[in-house]
């Protein structure tokens, strides 16, 4: 039976929590990163709390191993005195919407190889895709993943604008969108490129500008210069 | 027993001519459009060629009912002196990939209502997601593809040139591509936003940009602007 303590209840420590729960082997525990003056000892400690707080909550763990679940934080801002880790999941957490973990890339870091493996075992008893990932290429994920998720989603956001003030119902795009995202798992994403922009076809473009707002049209045109620059 | 006739022989023309093939009810010939002497009659003939050459066919052919397949090409651009209409399918067909028309919203327009309900029943033999759509709002629908297709795809371009530069697989995102596509079938894109953008996390930002060269640092300030104006 491997022991773990969850400090933080927000998405990310809710639906691991849940997790562990109906996991084999694993006997989890969770609290709230606001009581930390008994936190229980446990085989590892995971500190699912924002990254601004990682630092200072860690300081204050006196268990002998303690891993944060953040992506853009590096396993040496752990502040406590025991071995360290990172337990990052590349996924986006909703409140209301269940996480199926075995779709889920872990992206794992430890300071040696006996605590790696530990990580890598924790990881398997929910999940199936686990990435060995230093903190200079976790970093790297989650900047990418900034484009394909936060940048893409924008994307979405201006999409349905424009269907919205053109009366058009948004759903009329999803088929397109889901084949977009699907596309890119067999395809490079520069061979699935289609569009006016990679044809400079500028009579489209042109015509698209005209029926976009200022604002609109300012992304449309670096988006679409960035496309032929093959940025 | 319906019989059409498809003009072009590019992606759009040879998936449609093969669902047409599978359909019941439906008798239908394909021919190229550089042959246009000895265009066989037809109750409906679909000219699915490039933007630019849709008037010059549609000028050569004297059945009685033409229709174009182009997101961006408005119906009275068709130059046949019989009825007109749009049989636009809004999906990014590829050479080598099958297409589901199950799942493909057909945008459907035409002169008349007996037109219109004659490409319904068409496109109700392959499909099932019929949309009456008029010139305009197809044109707002096509820009707003290529936000949600194109733009969003160069979002993947970007996010795979980080991976590649710093040695972690791209397959890596994939789980996190796929749940912000799906995300947005039922919750708005502007509720689905997530990341230091819209939390204006200025330490994590100026950590990314850190990382990027000076083409991504300029997408990236761009975007990142235009969600925190909600753009």
């Amino acid at each position: 039976m491997i022991s773990v303590v969850i400090i933080g209840k927000g998405n990310v420590g809710i639906h691991l929590y849940k997790a562990f729960l109906n996991a084999d082997g694993i006997g989890v525990t969770q609290i709230n990163s606001r009581n930390l003056e008994n936190v229980p000892i446990a085989d590892v400690t995971i500190i699912a709390v924002s990254d601004d707080a990682i630092a200072e909550v860690s300081s204050k763990v006196k268990n002998s191993f303690v891993v944060h679940t953040s992506g853009s934080v590096s396993m040496i801002s752990l502040k406590n005195k025991t071995d360290r880790g990172v337990f990052y999941m590349l996924q986006t957490f909703s409140k209301n919407k269940e996480v199926d973990f075995s779709e889920v890339p872990f992206c794992l870091e430890a300071e040696n190889n006996e605590k790696y493996l530990f990580l890598e075992k924790l990881a398997k008893s929910i999940g199936n895709n686990v990435y060995q990932i230093d903190s200079k290429q976790r970093k790297a994920i989650h900047v990418a993943a900034v484009f394909v998720n936060n940048f893409t989603n924008h994307m979405y956001k201006m999409g349905n604008d424009i269907c919205i003030e053109h009366q058009v119902p948004f759903e009329i795009l999803q088929p397109l969108i889901e084949e977009t995202a699907i596309k890119v798992k067999t395809l490079l994403p520069e061979k699935a490129q289609t569009g006016p922009a990679i044809r400079n076809d500028k009579k489209t473009i042109k015509n698209h500008l005209d029926l976009l707002n200022n604002k609109q049209k300012e992304i449309y045109t670096i988006i679409t210069k960035s496309i032929q620059n093959g940025d």
